[in-house]
């Protein structure tokens, strides 16, 4: 089964917004056997509209299309698809009551006569109920194919597309005798690791991957390797997710060849493994940041139920503070300079005293643009880990802007922790 | 001037990448006074290539087309507007030996001979360099039209882009005759205030707005106001920005009507505005965050040059901390409870003493999903911010998911006290 997408907007032609709807409907419709052949995006232009519409069905008998159904002015899209569908807009009495009484209920004033509009609809269309909005999505079906129409709004057009369009779509594949072969994908998460370091590490594996595809994936927090696999459709009797076996075995081998550089599946977030960890263990986490200023914090509370492992900690950006809060000696501070391996250690192991807790984490460094020295330039940091009574401490030299070092540094001193427990 | 975006790859169409070049170019384009009148995307498929090129050089005779440029088997971008415009692939001998001896140098192996495709070009195009990776793009010119290829990499393409690509089209334009009439924007932060709050704000202001138009963008941190306009080029003899006129008026008369909720221009973030407010008094601030986790200083920390402000905080998440650490005293913890004005005002006051500072920031709230009681649900939480010897606090109630309270409540506590610092 082949689509294509429309997405509808001048906002999106202009480059002021990102099209992210595209990308979620083309997940979506992947992960049941659908795929998408051509994106086109215009604007909010009743004749493109319909030229792009008509365009997609030529091809692919299949459009689906977001943005325009609107209650304003620029909002064409249903107008557009309606003619082109030669399907007349027809006043939906008992819908426009409802809008009516709706709109007076939370606006308190009575509704402008531009929103009529909103309760015509194309007859013989299916309407596409919308939890989180006003304007239905509508399906239209014809002799020139099959078009479904979403709102642009990302919340209600993902909404619409989760309960509504992929279930139709695969009711379409169904009645319409189309095998599926959905895309499936796996990602492993790593992190302390180069792409090319990943390279060698997997150098050989590639070719017994069954067809798996492998995808580096580099960001500031490590390298993500994702895996993609089309999927025979489970026939009748088989267990679930049978036809994702060379996915999970290409998976397994992958993780072994990277070894503890791999730290999660998928969405996990590093802060998150390092929480199970230490609740595992029953341990208490405080943290000591300088350079970070407080980010190592916001990434272990951006993680729900952190509070029985997280306890708090000192952002210890001045060096008086990592004096007076953290215990570090000033003759230390002065001689070593508060960038360096020993103020770390002293950092982590000041906290950890302070809190009462089992481990800590601790960062000082030169996140830039201003601050470098010759000795210890831009980029120069140090993170220190500590747990019960055993410390670790790294220096790094990281590349790029102020926040590219600030989210090296979080995340290198969150995984040297990870790897303390791991190794313990 | 109008052309089309064609952006290429497979990675694209399944979702797994978001277009950020394809807006990257409309707004770059924009600028000079070009329209993107439609945007296409393909997968890394020759055939589907060709088709989407051909089709915008029909539309608009000049087609910016990103992505399939590298040296891999799925790159054939080049092949198949080559073949559009009939021109034959030709190696360059003095090329291919650059790239060779580049390979050898960096790889330290001889190249793989499926890297000599890199060194054909066809035959009468223009190549633009790449400063930051080793394809160039192309521009072809023929009676289909003009045709300018670039790779998909983000960081190469905006390069190229600002480099050579928006000076061609600006000669393009200026060569056939044709009037630029750029876009530009202007954008207003405002926080603290609703959409609606705003449109309140701004009613009957926008008939008066000499043509510019308004955007409301709503986030978690505030509303940004963008406005657009059209503006004539500037003739001989007229000074700088002389065009933007109504631009700068719009922007005052309505900067005039929001009053204190604005807080900056463009892309300015509050916490930079916080920071000079208090650089001007030659203050100094700490932070006292329970929800916020580290956010509130985090933010403060991206700002360059904040060491001479910012000083560091207690990350008191719990409360034992906000005893120990920042003096609130343990008896009304246990009455009022940690989420409480009163304790707000202490955690404030008790970071201001401990870090010496003239100003400081505390946020204290239940950011979900789970902790919530029935007198103070998820989404309650209390700011407060401190300058000198007066201190203001608010509660909140804040909706939305975990990261939304946290991010709202960091915004809300900053502009607590910029709202301080202007009424003081």
């Amino acid at each position: 089964m082949e689509l294509e997408i429309v997405t509808v907007g001048t906002e999106l032609l202009l480059g002021f917004t990102l099209d992210s709807n595209a990308a979620d409907i083309a997940r979506a419709l992947a992960a049941v056997g659908a795929r998408v052949t051509r994106r086109v995006t215009v604007g909010d232009d009743e004749r493109a509209i319909r030229d792009a519409v008509a365009g997609s069905l030529r091809h692919t008998k299949l459009a689906v299309v977001t943005g325009g159904l609107g209650p304003t002015k620029d909002d064409v899209t249903k107008t557009a698809v309606a003619r082109l569908f030669g399907a007349p807009l027809e006043l939906d009495e008992a819908y426009l009551g409802a809008l009516t009484r709706r709109f007076a209920r939370f606006r308190r004033a009575p509704m402008p006569l531009s929103n009529r509009s909103q309760a015509e609809f194309p007859r013989g269309a299916t309407r596409i109920p919308n939890a989180r909005g006003t304007a239905p999505g509508l399906i239209l079906q014809g002799p020139l194919g099959t078009a479904v129409l979403l709102p642009g709004v990302p919340a209600e057009m993902r909404q619409m597309l989760g309960d509504h369009v992929v279930p139709f779509i695969e009711g379409l594949m169904s009645r319409e005798g189309h095998r599926g072969w959905p895309i499936r994908s796996h990602t492993l998460r790593t992190t302390g690791v180069t792409e090319s370091g990943l390279a060698d590490l997997l150098a050989g594996l590639e070719p017994g991957l069954e067809g798996v595809s492998l995808a580096y994936l580099p960001g500031w927090e490590g390298v993500d390797l994702r895996l993609t696999a089309q999927v025979a459709d489970r026939g009748e009797g088989e267990g679930e997710g049978d036809g994702d076996g060379p996915l999970l075995r290409a998976a397994a081998r992958i993780q072994d060849a990277i070894g503890e550089r791999y730290y999660g599946p998928g969405e996990v977030d590093l802060a998150e493994v390092v929480l199970a960890g230490l609740r595992a263990r029953g341990w208490r986490l405080a943290v000591a940041e300088s350079c970070t200023g407080g980010m190592v914090g916001s990434r272990l509370t951006a993680i729900p139920g952190a509070s029985d492992v997280f306890v708090g900690g000192i952002i210890a950006y001045a060096n008086d503070s990592k004096a007076r809060d953290l215990g570090v000696p000033p003759v230390v501070l002065a001689a070593e300079g508060a960038v360096s391996e020993v103020v770390a250690l002293a950092m982590a192991e000041g906290v950890a005293k302070r809190f009462h807790t089992e481990s800590a984490i601790a960062v000082t460094g030169v996140a830039g643009p201003s601050g470098g020295t010759p000795e210890k330039p831009v980029g120069t940091v140090v993170v220190a880990a500590r747990a019960l009574e055993r410390s670790v401490v790294r220096t790094l030299h990281l590349p790029g802007s102020r926040q590219e070092v600030r989210s090296r540094s979080t995340q290198a001193a969150l995984d040297l922790l990870r790897l303390l427990l791991a190794r313990s």
